[in-house]
């Protein structure tokens, strides 16, 4: 057995398709940057770079919510295997929760529950995913889409998101985009990264366009209820099912502030049937007999984490983010290079476009966050990392004492780098 | 918007690798069997058709693990988003939990969490799968391999666990089956579906065959700890990880009796560094950043639950599984129509053969299975859902006196569709 180290082994072909899939995942950009972080520096780090507000005291989640979990995993009646589609209590509590907002019932066999959002997207695309099949992601994304995509051979084509007129989609664009091999279109509402919320005539419009194309739409709403703009209602895609099949997406992380329970779902929308008919709820169904399953009890507290969580824990911490986004919006105007199109309205997140003519030594969005971590111990994500060059993604969702100082940094660090006046 | 029901859609293309992928699975088969059931049986089922013992009060989970996941969700320090590969305090637990048994220690970095080991299956072989390669499994499987094998377009070739020589594996077929494409071999110890626990030497003998091919060992060693035969101690294939690089799965689920919780791993064993060198740690890594994670609390509480659950917990569950293990092999002896070719020493399941010849009017094992469904209201896995036609898995890790009235149910069974004398 000597001389391991010269044998050739069978498993070194390099996985192509693994190295693209990862790269553009918001994870991979993440961990170059913190490794960019200066040790001696004795500031806090301010995580600007991914939306996680709940290791903060001001986004702490619900008691209700952590003694719902005590209970169930208490009552020992939730420790076995899961169905595929999830718990029955736990389907029906999520049917009622979604269908208080909408003008019509979710049955729970419409429910299937999934660990997180994030596992909503992988099974979703892993059933779409039909040889020679493409699908419509917006541009700037949520890469997840990207990367799982790429990973199942799916085809992706983009379609822009307009910042000139309040990061609607380009439909014109979806329509010369589209062929008989597309079979759907993603739109994430409240927008990630965009801070955008589509209004109901747009939504509308979304729809008839995906009828006439003959594809489903994937309403990612998992920043539902994260609205704050003053005009903007929330109006969920699952409205518009009867003009075309809607997977909604959606998870218990952003609203309660528990990203880590890894607890979603992804609901099939289909009152003329055809999603059944078509065959794609089996595709489903067929994708979550092979996959992992949320944590059985953590499905089993859900009547209790949607029962009796006050609606005051809601508004409060709304307000809250409010309050972020709005100082956020603010402080960004005062950057002379750093221009934001639209004042967020939704979700945890704004873009904002770099003018790199403005500044000095900076060649790129990667350039300028790199230099932003090693220099200010702040992390903002470079927009290539969600499709836009030389744009930046933010989260105003950390503590806002945090947020101000992190602000104030980025305001410095543009200063120091800006090109002096003649 | 009218006619919508006779538009043509576009996602209509059936995915042919789903339906082969689900239809491989043994939750497909369950579906089956328990929509056979009948309703107007006033007797309890039965379920010998899966492993999941948990919802039985004789197999109830420790105390002190369930207080480790209350402590750890109440301290709120994990209610965020986990890293790709687990919390540090969790690796750390687990490395150390897995070198009590060893002749080294694991490093904590060689040490991924996932979602149960179910999904370090699916991320295991989404890893393995570069174009063209294949990978041997035994026969018979745990077909979670065969069916994210299929979705990952990685070419699966079987060599045969022997039940003439106690289920060992068939290592002149290994070599006849590899080829320079090959790139893994997947062994379950102890084994599911077998029941038997492969021996030092017989371990050894597989390694030195997979580093003559040149490809890794997948120990999936998921009933670690689960072995009551009289001569036959569980050892780990991480013990001859100097002769092949071995990646170790394995989960809580089964020796805790929680596999409801969903938490598992991956293990490098890679002293060579081989693994590393050749780019595979980082396509395990590339693959984990695009998958979800076992949910973060739960991670949480892996210190706990390692350091405070008794070892007279695991002893008198075990003894319970052992004194099981007796019984079903002894009533199924006295069977005619079924032989069980090795007394079962680990895991929670045996593989018995149905001898048709002796059988009236059953056609084959699926029909076996649903006639026993039917008429005695008792679940058991057709052999073909783990690659063997017209046998039989078995699970006995229920309740006893449930596993009791089980096998005398299914002797009546036998003794009802038996042939008559002539």
């Amino acid at each position: 057995m000597e001389g391991i180290g010269a044998k050739r082994w069978n498993f070194g072909t390099s996985n192509e398709l693994l190295v693209r899939s990862s790269s553009l995942g918001i994870r991979d950009y993440l961990t170059t940057l913190n490794s960019c972080l200066n040790g001696d520096d004795s500031r806090p780090v301010v995580p600007l770079g991914h939306g996680d507000p709940s290791p903060f005291p001001s986004f702490c989640t619900d008691q209700a919510a952590v003694e719902a979990i005590c209970d169930a995993v208490r009552s020992t009646k939730f420790n076995n295997y899961s169905s595929a589609s999830g718990v029955p209590v736990a389907r029906k509590a999520v049917a009622e929760y979604l269908s208080r907002d909408l003008s019509y019932e979710i049955s729970a066999n419409d429910v299937h529950l999934t660990a997180g959002c994030f596992q909503a997207i992988e099974i979703l695309i892993t059933a779409l995913a039909t040889p020679g099949a493409n699908i419509l992601l917006p541009r700037p994304t949520y890469p997840m889409y990207d990367s799982r995509a790429s990973l199942s051979h799916l085809e992706v084509r983009y379609f822009d998101l307009l910042p000139e007129i309040g990061w609607d989609v380009d439909l014109d664009a979806v329509e010369a985009l589209a062929d008989d091999k597309t079979v759907a279109l993603v739109l994430i509402n409240p927008c990630n990264p965009c801070g955008n919320v589509f209004s109901r005539q747009h939504l509308q419009k979304i729809a008839e366009t995906a009828y006439k194309l003959g594809i489903l739409v994937v309403a990612d709403e998992v920043y539902d209820h994260f609205t704050f703009g003053d005009d903007k209602p929330f109006v969920s895609m699952a409205e518009f099912a009867e003009i075309v099949p809607v997977i909604v997406l959606g998870a218990i992380s952003k609203r309660w502030f528990v990203p880590g329970w890894r607890l979603g779902w992804m609901v099939t929308l289909d009152p003329h049937s055809i999603l059944k008919d078509y065959g794609f709820v089996q595709s489903l169904t067929n994708v979550l007999n092979v996959s992992t399953d949320p944590a059985t009890f953590i499905q089993g507290a859900i009547p209790d984490i949607i029962g009796n969580t006050k609606e005051e824990f809601f508004s409060s911490k709304l307000e809250m983010v409010r309050k972020c986004a709005e100082i956020c919006y603010e402080e960004i105007t005062k950057i002379p290079c750093i221009t934001c199109p639209c004042k967020p309205e939704g979700s945890m997140f704004t873009m904002v476009k770099l003018n790199l003519s403005l500044l000095e030594d900076i060649s790129d969005d990667l350039d300028f966050c790199t230099k932003l971590a090693k220099e200010e111990s702040v992390i903002i994500l470079p927009g290539r990392a969600v499709g836009l060059m030389n744009w930046l993604r933010l989260t105003f969702a950390v503590e806002l004492e945090l947020l101000v100082d992190g602000l104030s940094r980025l305001k410095n660090f543009a200063q120091r780098h800006s090109k002096k006046q003649p």
